[in-house]
């Protein structure tokens, strides 16, 4: 059961949103930022299945519902301004919807961005064929 | 000589702000998320020395410019939708205003959120006396 307050304490924007940092709790990698609203943030402490909120599609969004490549939460951590939070969770497989294992794959190269990571799994694997 | 495509391929939201995280580069600690806009990723690209936008003062921040603690940029990086940055740098100190390490200090606990880092310079020391 959450304590009440540990929703009370999130200082969520306008839009009713705070940022959600998706980092694996025991290697360290940065693998997303995402979104979540009140709800989406009481459902993954309820479950310890890490849901957010998706700005673009205006839902809620449980990580892997479609791919498969579900997030389980080890600890939520928040900041100390209260608007940003840090999820420690255990990431099987690739978090980024290009079939990468992390969304921050581009770095500037003399030419603009480069790409360097490269996918683990094809989107026609994780998505199905279209 | 930061090409032009590295700044027009970044999605800053309607505020012209996009998220950074800051990660420390060999340890993989998650120090704090922040703000930036055109201009603060363009000085810091420039200057290799990191600077946001404070939302509170409505003005760049030249991190540690009052503190101390300057964090040197190693490398930018950018996530798949290009809405949200991955800074990779060095922070010697702390990066966090309450002088813990990192801004992620607290986590749920059976009462509510608990403190899970200590003080490692005291704020008097990082500002000075009021």
């Amino acid at each position: 059961m959450t304590h009440p307050s540990i929703l009370d304490s999130i200082a969520f924007d306008a839009q009713g949103l705070v940022p959600a940092i998706a980092q694996q709790h025991d290697t360290g990698e940065v693998l997303m930022l995402a979104w979540m609203n009140r709800e989406a943030v009481a459902e993954t402490l309820a479950t310890g299945r890490v849901c957010y909120y998706s700005r673009s599609r205006g839902a809620l969004w449980r990580k892997g519902e479609t791919s498969g490549q579900v997030q389980r939460l080890i600890e939520l951590r928040l900041d100390c301004d209260g608007d940003a939070l840090l999820l420690l969770l255990d990431q099987p497989g690739v978090a980024c919807h290009t079939g990468r294992r992390d969304c921050f794959f581009r770095a500037p190269g003399p030419g603009g961005w480069r790409e360097i990571a490269d996918v683990k799994i094809s989107p026609e694997v994780l998505y199905g064929q279209p």
